[in-house]
């Protein structure tokens, strides 16, 4: 029998376990042309949120009943698939099942040796190369620039801050635990952290923070927090926004300042984008990323829970913050 | 002697009569180098607003008991400059004096022949510049494409309006009367318009008149009509921020829906511009524009108030929308 897990609910506000279903199914046997995938590592991610909601949103909403997906580490156990050999691992975006059978689509082999399995689900998979599209094509760095931070002990964060290090900007990052702070400053080599749980007026730390003003606000949260960090953007500033996990829950209308004003005196410049939206950049960006983690320039952080009974509540956790650096589950 | 119009106080919300001073000063004579400029036609803008306010914003605010000063349209009837010779008629940013003396920087000769004195206050000066260099850099319009521009019937809606059905678009405009609803289809060849003030549910109604929703919005206005047009904006939706007369006489805070979550769904850039900010443009844009206006394609409207004392009211009637086209004072 393999172990799947459901979609049994759509949650309301923050998700919780009874949104969740486990159910056995038969193990499932490769036909001709397939192979069969044992999960190894599963990612969750905020993102999923989104496809929880029975609404429009980028990508299709899960269906009720249906297993969730995500990106996966498989071993290949079983091939009847002339491109995949026993014993390979790939990553690709999967059922939250045991053991689940492929047709090798979207299937894109990993390499043990040069990397831990996991990472290709972090620094050198979705989450990596977000911060170093997101960043570079839509924040622009320039040496000398100010980059902020938000969401910034995650896994896009940890990324976004090292790489505007590398590429020569002065960089703060916002986290909300003061462990993170540290390992912000001490690991990821930040310059300044602040922490937004334990400071009152988060706008004015910013200021204190950023004393030459904010030129590249790499947004990870929304809400409040990037409320005040517009106060703080200078003239030709860029906004890539990456995700809003300080909304995702909220079940009513979210209100802030309105920026329009802001935004035509200091000629801002904010864009949504999605790693998908990029993909003539995949290529050159993830031989930058595993070089710099080769060098031992990239340092990146994971946040590791073990079991497949684990799934949901790894999930979960991100909304109160609990990982550190990207969430994974081993199973 | 000479009348001149000095920001007596700073408007708090709404400016009035109270907030402007007429005096008279001794006529100036031209020293060397200098020319006496007679004024024609003086251009009042809702960005002036901005000005007034004792607040950083992009040009520096106007002083207390000095001269205000925007785009003007003068003759020159004294020369002591080798440059200009007296009745050229020249363009520049000059004070609310009916005359004046200059060493001749920042003023640029216009064609009385070419086209009619006042147009060169609007869709061949600043508004017609900056309706287009935001449409075609910021806006990047494709034949085929939905535009949505609100203060359609000013002086930079109407132009981005017909700039767009030039290029190829569908084009819808938000106005505030009938009238000017009924002139953006039978003067400007606007596809659709919507009054504001006369529908209750704009949100549905631009859905309504944009059945393949918006890729551009060219924003004028800001607020709850910007707050309606993001619900029907497409995917990879471009917003040119060019304006907020909405929220310009606001005393307080200004809130309204946050976007960033829909931006990321949909994949939207939103960018504050300035006409400042494309000086490369400027030939380009000035060139087709003309064209454009000889070839009867490009059709401009005037709202011309008679007389030097009536800068201020045509100015305060900006914020009630009783302009149509570019508003001017003739002296």
């Amino acid at each position: 029998m393999s172990k799947v897990i459901l979609l049994h609910k759509r949650p309301v506000g923050k998700p919780t376990a009874q949104d969740f279903e486990f159910i056995d199914e038969e193990t499932p046997k490769a036909a001709e042309g397939q192979v069969l995938l044992k999960t190894l590592y599963v990612s969750v991610d905020p993102y999923l949120r989104g496809r929880m909601r029975d609404v429009e949103s980028y990508v299709e909403p899960f269906a009720l009943n249906e297993p969730i997906q995500s990106f996966i580490i498989a071993e290949i156990v079983e091939s009847k698939h002339p491109g995949f050999t026993v014993g390979e691992f790939v990553t690709g975006h999967l059922d939250w099942k045991e053991l689940q059978v492929s047709g090798g689509e979207g299937l894109s082999k990993v390499d043990e040796k040069a990397a831990d399995l996991s990472a290709y689900l972090g620094v050198l998979g979705m989450t990596g190369l977000t911060a170093y599209v997101g960043l570079t094509e839509i924040g622009r760095p320039k040496a000398g620039e100010t980059l902020l931070v938000s969401g910034a002990a995650g896994a896009v964060g940890s990324v976004v801050g090292q790489v505007g290090k590398l590429l020569g900007c002065t960089v703060i990052g916002i986290a909300g635990t003061d462990d993170k702070i540290a390992s912000l400053k001490s690991t990821f080599g930040f310059d300044e952290g602040i922490n937004y749980k334990t400071t009152p007026d988060m706008a004015s730390a910013i200021g204190k923070a950023a004393p030459q003003g904010v030129d590249i606000y790499f947004d990870n949260v929304g809400g409040d927090i990037s409320d005040a960090a517009f106060e703080h953007i200078n003239k030709f500033g860029r906004v890539p926004l990456c995700g809003t996990i300080a909304t995702y829950n909220d079940t009513d209308t979210n209100t802030g300042p309105r920026l329009q004003w802001r935004m035509i005196q200091k000629r801002i410049l904010m864009q949504g984008f999605l790693l998908n939206d990029f993909p003539e950049k995949f290529e050159a960006a993830s031989t930058q990323l595993t070089q710099w983690v080769k060098e031992g320039k990239l340092i990146y952080s994971e946040t590791i829970v073990h079991g497949f009974d684990q799934i949901p509540q790894a999930f979960i956790d991100l909304f109160d913050g609990k990982n550190e650096g990207k969430m994974i589950v081993k199973i």
